[in-house]
């Protein structure tokens, strides 16, 4: 297995932010601006294990006004602007490589319009999903996206976030429907409508959804709402190897049982998450599993997927049948990084996202794992297994370079593989600027050239979060 | 209501061929290549009501290679290049409103791979939707997006295509995984992988969907594919009033009954299909629906709806249980078109799109069958109304002027109320020259610069397929 044939670039040229924006910020914002270091350094990083100088000031905005003044005074003095949601990515997206400041929109948190007859809503950027999902939840619909963190659905929306719900219901790629976007002149424009579909000419809005803030700076967010299903029950399956539990994954989706979730939880993972959220699963490989739909229609699936299981050896199902038990097990997921993260104390943790074909899923994951357990790095692995996303999470000691040189070295292994397989090197993370030399081995130099052009076109003086997906 | 701010643009401005590009394609392509004036007309038109002169010579390709060869050389004189694929766009997509040569991919019409344990397949461009649906049907998995007529993957892809599946099974939009596509400049690149989702970069299949042969020539197309529902049903149910009918499906979507076609059919067309498909369907508005599923589910599915219709003063469901009864309703449902044309002899249909969230379908709608009742020209009404899409179809005779405003009054009458209740001009039949002025109206002056700016960045001499979507 060969490592890529791009390494990483280096895109750290940071660009001098000029007195006189800082004081013009100033004399704008007012209180609203920050140049405290404590302020500029929380900004300047994320949840992932890169590191960079911090932002020189940072920005709240509170309105589509705001956002559209600092994107028109930096780019008066050409200086990088990086929106900020929640700070929850882990790709190195916050990350200030070329200097300029930080745009928080997490005051702009506001649900604008709910939208129940058409199964939609708009809000502002920086509310985070959680936050949706308690302001709608009287209308009886909800909202699936749902990365591991309180993520920002501005955030979400820019790095074409997915999570546990997605092999049902799609990514923000599908769920997102209009954007309000303020572009690199400061200039406020509106992308797609409330229409489910459109042939309107170029599709903008998913030219935006991943664009990782380096081509406007999202203002408002339309996005799909689901109602909630009548029938929910959750079950969990521990099984003798990854392998049975993969092999049940890959067979419930071939035979086109519309499963809501299926998460695959390595025997590491499980011992975390019982430390950590006070469980006591079976520490052993297994798939946490939800069913959505009519009573009859849950019943069914639930039937099928168990048969599946315990032809490759699966323990009988565990059903959490209330909500409360449902959401214990859902939390335990979701906090997975977090208890990986506690269980080796000071570590980082280097998180992949490979996403492969669901027939290659046993193939990659597999082999994988078998070079991480030869590693010796402690590692968890989950996984949407039902989408063929999962993420090995090393877990390093930052201040040993032997220790990040031999995760990076695993990480270039697993995607070379995923590649290979005709899979992607990010299923929901982004590329940020950890994963730019793979984006180059996966898309190829034409099309990350065309990604260029683009970015070009839009942001000629390369103002809007630079750095970031490719060099520039 | 008023008429657009913006009328449609003449984008009229042919520019020369040279001979010396007419002698290099020839000595390039031989008998591939085409000046004969039958060919050239043919591929100047397609089935909508716009005309311009013909392409001065047509290329017929016969693999990526001449894809290739055959944009280089165009490139080299600053020639447009207009891809060509059943020739069965509506909106004027194929005419040479520049000049230029048309590059015909119907020959490139191979199934290359078919991925079964993956659920999707890669085609070559020419390949139409129903002779993919042919050349897989041992694989128990089926393509699900049917336009009206029996239009290329390619064509789909260009316009965004749809048709009376996307309510259960999106749009082109949601089925494109990858595509390898020739650029302006003639080089080869890959956008996508076959992993279910990615966030690796911008989204690049994403922009070329719907772009309309702008922006490059597909040459490889992989797209996703659906098991053969174990149970299908499908049923016709007449109503006393569109109203009715309209209503039926809003509450239909609003409850979240995954139903998989729900069709209406105007009385007007009810009739002209009867005429054309020797049918004896009772003539009244009526609804066309198809549930797939588990039996269980469709049983469950057809139960509700039939409820839901009995409210609204729906007649008793009356039901298709066979393949071939079925067959036989679509065949007829997918006709429509060609059934209305035949019914005023010489006569052309000037095709509306409008597309509106779910909840202001019934007032978009029942106020335009007003207007068109008023005008007094025939037309007919059908719509994929799950999706908030329809078509009015004003049959007009071409040598008459007046009728042909008449019927674009119609048509720019139900583009802004379609805007105003935040809709789309066009659900799936694309820009084209024939909604320039519509799409500046509702996507604004700025998202359409961005647009061209987009545009100029990949094709700099402009000359893939100019003149569509904006004036450049």
């Amino acid at each position: 297995m060969n490592t890529p044939t791009h390494p990483t670039p280096s895109p750290l040229v940071p660009r001098t932010v000029p007195a006189a924006l800082l004081e013009a910020l100033a004399a704008r914002f007012g209180a609203q601006c920050s140049t405290a270091s404590a302020v500029c350094e929380q900004h300047g990083r994320d949840e992932g294990s890169l590191v960079a100088p911090p932002p020189s000031a940072v920005v709240f905005a509170h309105s589509t006004q705001d956002v559209q003044d600092a994107v028109r005074l930096a780019a008066q003095y050409a200086v990088p602007v990086i929106p900020y949601g929640a700070g929850s990515s882990l790709e190195g997206h916050l990350l200030a490589v070329q200097g300029g400041i930080s745009l928080d929109v997490s005051r702009m948190n506001q649900v604008l319009s709910v939208n129940a007859d058409d199964l939609t809503v708009t809000v502002q950027p920086g509310i985070t999903r959680k936050a949706l999902n308690d302001a709608i939840k009287d209308t009886g619909l909800f909202f699936p996206i749902d990365p591991g963190a309180d993520a920002s659905i501005g955030g979400m929306t820019a790095t074409r976030a997915s999570g546990t719900n997605a092999v049902r219901y799609g990514t923000m790629r599908e769920n997102v429907l209009a954007l309000e976007v303020v572009t690199a002149s400061g200039e406020v424009i509106r992308t797609g409508t409330r229409a489910k579909k459109s042939s309107a000419g170029y599709d903008l809005t998913r030219l935006l959804v991943g664009s990782e803030g380096t081509l406007g700076v999202m203002t408002e967010i339309t996005v799909k709402l689901y109602p909630l299903p009548e029938a929910v029950s959750a079950a969990i399956c521990s099984f003798p190897s990854i392998e049975a539990a993969v092999r049940t994954t890959i067979q419930t989706i071939q035979l086109g049982v519309p499963i809501a979730r299926v998460e695959l939880i390595d025997a590491n993972s499980v011992r975390m998450v019982n430390a950590h959220s006070k469980l006591n699963l079976r520490e052993e490989p297994m798939l946490l599993m939800e069913f959505h739909g009519s009573s009859a229609s849950v019943q069914e699936q639930a039937q099928t997927v168990q048969e599946i299981a315990s032809e490759f050896g699966g323990n009988a199902f565990e059903w959490a049948s209330t909500p409360e038990e449902r959401t214990r097990l859902w939390t335990a997921r979701h906090n997975t990084y977090f208890a990986a993260v506690q269980s080796r104390p000071g570590c980082r943790a280097i998180s992949t996202d490979t996403c492969v074909p669901i027939s290659r899923l046993a193939d990659c994951l597999l082999d994988s794992v078998a070079e991480a357990d030869a590693s010796g790095i402690p590692y968890f692995l989950v996984g949407h297994v039902g989408d063929g996303n999962f993420h090995f999470g090393y877990l390093i000691d930052p201040d040993s370079a032997a220790e990040r040189a031999s995760a990076e070295q695993l990480n270039h292994q697993l995607v070379a593989r995923a590649l290979a397989l005709g899979g992607t090197c990010t299923g929901e993370h982004g590329v940020g600027i950890h994963k730019m030399g793979f984006l180059l081995d996966e898309a190829g130099v034409g099309a990350v050239d065309m990604m260029r052009a683009i970015k070009r076109a839009l942001d000629p003086q390369n103002i809007l979060n630079p750095g970031k997906i490719f060099a520039l």
